[in-house]
């Protein structure tokens, strides 16, 4: 041992890598990213995929509004740069849990396309995958789980989306899913199937219940 | 299906959670953060906790000021302020790895000992292990592996920890290592004892090298 050991001095940049722990863990790591009107149904299909993904075996994790907006980003507001400024730490977290090898999976309205492009660009298009839950504005009002277009309609929220701020629809995302008309198994699947295209996960065979990962991303 | 399923307006709250996650992994999820001087080992230290729980089977990951201070806080300054909100949110990050079943290793000077307090307190006890890096400010001097000291010292930089910011010790940390006296695999094996005894991985016998959740966090 030479001194610079001896003291602690050398500076480390990591003795695990991302490419060992998917190697490990048999699949990529990414993110997926659920942008839609509020009560288009994002945290509902990115809870399936999660489900999903994790039943064949993977690592995964979901972040929402409700593990987010009250702690990483309790901070911000609802203005247009507090939602650029949530859309951003929310780009860099989930490029941290990519490093660490997992699937991360947002569920965010992320109105602002230039903000959407800007996270796709951080994380690199091979390894993002851009949801659109287009479901039309009229249905999500019917919904209305929180009672919060409501509130809005009747001018007591600022900045809400679709009522009172706007929202860019992705002009060309990797995958649409109407929630108005499609049932969540079938999305679930036409996601995984896109995941498999893109080399994240292994394409499964009848022959091949064990998910081993592809070496092509 | 019921016409709530059919719209997918059911609220989820994930259907995988961090038992499942914990159980499946092998490991409890928890938080280790090295607090403690600039260059006074806190990465290496790190790096290397991370790579002997790597080889052990477990699923780690590093936050340093390399892939956090460029990231997530590339907004933030070094001012008492800044620093504040930089250990913040990295706690609320690392809370999320933790939920995710991932043992998240942090090495941050965090100076304020509020602040370590509050992420001690937000993490819970007993997922979290504070690890004091205890190396002499003339120590820290001498190495000086990005000369950084020599510029603090001649007055280049404002808030620099132990020249013109402050730090203030652990009064009571969970484990303290003195770098310049103690050698890195003596450390590691330390805190590998420190997160048996405290139930966050298994206790290794002769007998058994497949490292089993214990139940008992």
């Amino acid at each position: 041992m030479n001194n610079s050991q001896k003291n602690n001095i050398t500076q480390f940049k990591g003795y695990v890598t991302r490419n060992d722990r998917e190697k490990r863990q048999g699949h990529k790591g990414a993110v997926i990213w659920f942008t839609g009107l509020s009560a288009s149904g994002k945290s509902t299909l990115a809870h399936h995929l999660e489900k999903r993904l994790y039943d064949m075996g993977y690592m995964t994790y979901v972040f929402d509004g409700d593990n987010v907006r009250h702690g990483l980003c309790c901070d911000l507001d609802f203005s247009d740069a507090g939602r650029s400024e949530n859309v951003r730490r929310i780009g860099e977290m989930t490029k941290l849990f990519l490093d660490a090898g997992i699937m991360a999976i947002a569920a965010f309205i992320a109105p602002s396309k230039t903000d959407r492009e800007k996270i796709k660009k951080l994380i690199g298009e091979k390894r993002f995958i851009e949801v659109f839950v287009d479901c039309p504005l009229n249905v999500c009002i019917m919904r209305d789980p929180k009672g919060l277009y409501k509130k809005a309609l009747a001018g007591g929220i600022n900045d809400f989306t679709g009522v009172s701020g706007k929202y860019d629809p992705p002009a060309t995302p990797h995958i649409t899913i109407k929630s108005h008309e499609e049932e969540v198994g079938s999305a679930v699947s036409r996601l995984i199937d896109l995941m498999e295209e893109r080399g994240l996960i292994k394409k499964k065979t009848h022959l091949d219940n064990n998910p081993v990962i592809q070496n092509t991303v």
